[in-house]
């Protein structure tokens, strides 16, 4: 129970067997701060927005959550045989603060500060926040690494155009990054669509802008092998986001989120699934939409926090690495 | 997102683009009431009523709970390609009232209410309410479309005979069914048993009434196409009842109910086994047992709304329909 | 238990010895809608709004929780010695849809809303939603009845100027009311003021506007007897304005709302306070902050819901009926 | 800490030095059963019925739920300088066994099983179980100690006639038991009533069978030390009953109960109006209407198990003694 | 709807059909009490202490949990075809007191406690209580049975050497029975291992000590036909402990424990591999870490109820029965 | 809205017009750490270490708790007319890393850590833990300011000997720290008790070491300003060390705790009684005692965060500052 090998001058987690994990500093993992080490590969950052929602609302308490949810993990990660913190320095960079009046406003603080962590490092991952976060931080990713595969894992399309008026909402943001060029023609896939829709357009509409579709009833009848393989496949050399909007998993995994659908994937699977993108060119992501007020026992907040391990630990491992 | 097409004079859910969904009506996904139609093609119903319980009652509160967990429900079925909503004209007729006091008097209430509806309308689904209901709801069902398969999902048998001497209760509804010549013989079937039972007789004397026993093991073991299969060649061509305990989820899926069992189906099982009865002629069915005083972030309340929408839609596309 | 006696005309609450109180419609205390009676003295209205919040989120479900935990209001207030929904037509109005993403534009739309609803009625109640709603609702009742009395119930002052900006927050309805000359001077007041402030100048600059601050603290010494005639002698002759944030009690009594502070009142101290009120002009009022996510086994519902009954009561009684 | 000194022959509380009390016995206190010792002065008996209830059902569980809140009772009671496990042999008497589907049935069971209990001692204190158990529990008391004065704490008056035609339920034992004769003459009163009625006439029937009506109100406005002499005055030398619904308590103190109603009792308030009963000849009592489905953390069941040892002290210590 | 048979002087549990399951007695499946039974084949004893615990304490609540979450378990075991409290006389045998101020110290009141049971008798499954339980539990199963194969379910290894210095926790119990040769070599497993580790030594200081490592993964892609496979010919012919963490099982499944990982079986599958072990020589074992502080409507209670049915009718059938 | 004025170089909390309270750093107030500052006045604690309860643990959970409870507290003290982040350098200094295993060696730990702080500055509050942790800090803040009076705001009087043979656990603080005279003569009180005690000798022993004992029902029968006059007339010119058990409240006002008693204080009376020991030279204390695990809506928490702010503000002007 020691803490794993990392090369000189990296900064690990606390080590557990001299702070117990229930006490000690609340940064993700336990990991130093970004102002606590001179350089660093990859920063988590937190983005609490969540006025982007048209259900349920509260994911602006999501990246507390996270971070309290993520004590428990340890630096081996045994399916990936790898040392994560150890084969890349990882630092927890705080909150990107922003405006709750105001969502366009709110991106273009997001944007900003995405941009100011990127001038100084290579690749960010994002605790929301609902998904209107995601079209900032792939703005941002874009702008460093060139236009993306997206490999989406949520139980809706956000692919839909406007709710109310808005253009920018929790159910817009993929449409929007379509729009502006930033995602490559027919690299991108959604995972664990299931649930009702408005029309048979929001489909049709959907894979116009190149989206592949794999439903949660796909992932049951295929297996997580064969699905890994044809996102492989789809996403071939691109640079790749991974968005995860929690509500992928079955409510019974994650109850705490704010538009729950049925019928979802297991953790299990989610799990598996981002584990194979290790053999792809991940370069930045986000785990969004836990609502910790409809949380129980933190299990939606553990189930996100394992989700962002694996996440950083695929990209610690990634060609992109 | 926009509303689906739907054919003159249907009326359909409030517009979500206009009414949030957290605000408006509180009917069943937002539909209109039976009084805002002239006429209607399917009623669901609400039936609150949870004296005929053995172990943890609150089921009378279900109704409110999945009307307000059916609030996310959009109007279009990807996974059948429907617009149920748009099929048929589908309503929500309130609830039927009934005395807490005397089970008896109780479904003398719910027979007539449901005779009463079905007096101006075809086919009724119900929201209980304890499972007690499923007798009276039957009976008014078979009085209307004669005769009856039934398919039953749930992790009891619920074809006891008797408990502390009362024969209607929320285990019992079945063998009752069963003595009155409502069901077909050798056409219905139990989806979904698991737990402990009083003795082997339970099983012998439920098999002796004429029902197929599909254990959640067997479904794990064969698989969800393989079981639809089967219930399609059960019910061939009888006009079919589907009753939905929700305790057959499994708990994890569906904390918020009174007779809960572990081994259960997920969620997706669920919805996949009930879409594969689009085959078959559905003429009514019900859905109780939710109890949200055990529910938590209303998921339970959410799957029952989403196993409400597939037996709505599969019933506006079936045969019968 | 027999429903109370009612003029000719009157329609009442459903009667609770026919159609269980689990049971039944859903508007508040199970009165009729809007459509279902001639005419009305009094609506009761939903206000799902909360995209004003600066902490917790989750009012825009207020509406729908409040009028669940008012299932169990009975016809006759022994205390006021009052038949409220005899003595005036009250109805449930259902709930002003506005946008959940532009504050604005939301404050422009439940203005029209209410102006709508008191071009066809005296007066007006309305469940939050946050405490920003109270702007459109104070100009609208101004408009209707001249410049106002506010007795504010909050632990909060409310007269904030700007947070992030947003001069329309849930901290600045009152200043906003002041600037627009809809509150009278020296004839409005705050109950249930404690917690921590930004500043000296946050009192100072609420007293220049003309508010009596009557503190938790002065509540717990003074009694509610003087408490209400200090009141009373505020508001004199005005027409008034009640508006309670359901966080003028103490977190014990109302866990389930936006910035809870210790310190609070007592339920039984607040309905005492409402009360006291009956010698005022009442015009219209809100119960506002009532955030269901946070709350346990309904007790805020219930209490918002009790608060909103003593309100209304009152409003029958008071010498504006 | 070592347990209080008992009389030769009594059997106390399991020793919380030896054995800790999150384990050990579940009896109540972790008192010895009834078949643990030759013979004993005052039972506590559970009655898990719930099937007279008019809103929250849940308290069926009440009695297990009542048991665990009490172990972290002590031997020494300071406010009343008394030991009362030493001063009197208490003794568990496990629970009544009673059908949940016929409520006449139910209280012919009740009523057997507490005759059967008093044939073999003196004093009965029930845990609920819905307030319906108050009528056969009564008829036995008076059967053993004559006609009754009733000290009934509750938020309702429970002299209601019927509901739904049923003449026995959870609002109607007091009635009953006063035309049954139980009851002696103005002898009796409510304390902690408040919440809405049906009817003025609620009141007046009420006070025409003879009983004192304290409010919740009046606890507030004259203080625990005068309604206790009111309530002395009131009982004199008869023999006293003490009915606790726990719904007297405001929802902040007892938030799992069926029929909530705020504006209620402290619980400080409650267990000193309950200690000033020492002068008085308690002969037996119930604590009913915890519904542990509605609890949280258990504060309701650690209320009823204090107010219980209130009541059992009390009555080790009364003239009845 | 009547117990099953039993050879004459077996004493099952009580009749539910006379005493209804919220009610009665609240030992393990409503079974007698080790007292009220002459001898005896199977004692449940529970184990009420977590000082061992790393991250959330509250297992020495699990005994009263599970014991009130076995309420429901009926006589007849339909998937094994058995009457397990017929088939063997089961008794609960209450807790063992032990500390929870000294770990060593509670070790050895634990395994004083167990030797005195099974002085008495055969076979003894405890209930935890933390992990750290298991060793003086297969210490005195060992001295009774000789040398045990290990069936360890568990998220983790529980093979770590110490934690701030101490060498008794609840991660360490396997090593030190490795170390004190309780094991058999080359006849224990893992099932269910997921979630970050130390570093790589972690497995392979498990491996050395003779562990197969089965993970959740594993169970996913095999199935549990094959991974019971693998356990039979693991434990071949020895007496076999099975010792049950409850993180065996995904959050969703058992929100209600200490050190929660995602991706863990789901209840179905641990149900089937417990089963899959009635062709074993189950000579004893424990279901611990059930912390029902973080548990939701008892759904982790009721799992590890369930599995505790289920291993004692695995140890009524077993050939070492 | 804007923050206090500070004292050149003073750091107060982050602004929350920047960055929203629901986001940014985790430490208590938002307030630096204490790196982030050359000095300080008073430094926040957080010491989680719960392995000396008796009955529900979790407290180990209460310094992250408290401090995510405390992110709504502003600068400004009303009551106080204070800005005691400005009157003083506050600072977070993290928590006191301890060995959950050994209650002595924590002991020792957390002695040891308190004095390493205070090499550095003059006075420390901390928050539990539970209530073991008061006797090293005692013992620290004697060793630093002489004999201490004590004021301790508790429902037990926590000068218990022993328990399972321990002489340190969260029952014996007090009396530990009387027999190393650490506490002067007649200058310490407790406030607050109530709730069963083990035997008359608890209450005579405890005045025996020169405590002052005022019950729940003295604040209630007295009122605060005269128990207030009562602590500062015992104290006198000593320095005071303030310990506050949060079971001090009621459990309506503090669920989430770890030995709950009936009959406690209000949130309202807590804060009061704390203010008026801004006339005393407060020189260190403690908030203890927080189990979040049964904390509700964190009504608890933010409960603690208030005494906390309280008891900082009494600390930055007392005499002692």
């Amino acid at each position: 129970m020691t803490g794993g090998t990392r090369p000189p001058g990296r900064v690990g987690p606390i080590d557990a067997t001299v702070v117990p994990r229930f006490g000690g500093p609340s940064t993700f993992a336990r990991l130093p701060t970004i102002d606590q080490v001179p350089e660093w590969d990859i920063a988590v950052v937190g983005v609490p927005f969540d006025s982007g929602v048209t259900y349920r609302p509260g994911a602006r308490f999501g990246p507390s959550a996270v971070r309290q949810g993520s004590r428990l993990l340890r630096p081996y990660h045994p399916e990936l045989a790898a040392l994560p913190f150890a084969e890349a320095q990882v630092v927890d960079a705080g909150d990107i603060a922003c405006t709750p009046f105001d969502i366009e406003g709110a991106i273009v603080q997001i944007e900003a500060g995405a941009d100011a962590l990127l001038a100084n490092g290579s690749r960010l991952v994002a605790i929301g926040g609902d998904h209107t976060v995601a079209l900032p931080l792939l703005r941002s990713t874009a702008r460093r690494h060139g236009p993306l595969a997206l490999v989406h894992f949520d139980a809706h399309l956000d692919t839909w155009d406007t709710y109310f008026g808005q253009r920018f909402t929790h159910g817009t943001p993929f449409r929007r990054a379509w729009e502006e060029g930033i995602l490559q023609k027919d690299r991108s896939a959604h995972v664990g669509l299931r649930g009702s829709l408005y029309a048979e357009s929001d489909l049709s509409d959907d894979a116009s802008m190149g989206f592949l579709q794999i439903t949660a009833t796909d992932v049951a009848n295929q297996g997580t092998a064969a699905v890994t393989h044809q996102l492989l496949e789809r996403v071939a050399d691109a640079p790749v986001y991974v968005s995860v909007d929690i509500d992928v998993l079955d409510p019974a995994h994650a109850p705490g989120t704010g538009t729950p659908e049925p019928g979802g994937l297991t953790s299990r699977e989610l799990l598996s699934l981002l584990r194979g993108l290790k053999a792809a060119a991940v370069v930045g992501g986000d785990v969004v939409e836990v609502s910790p007020a409809y949380d129980h026992a933190e299990i939606t907040a553990i189930a996100a926090a394992h989700v962002f391990y694996d996440l950083v630990t695929v990209m610690s491992r990634s060609r992109a690495g």
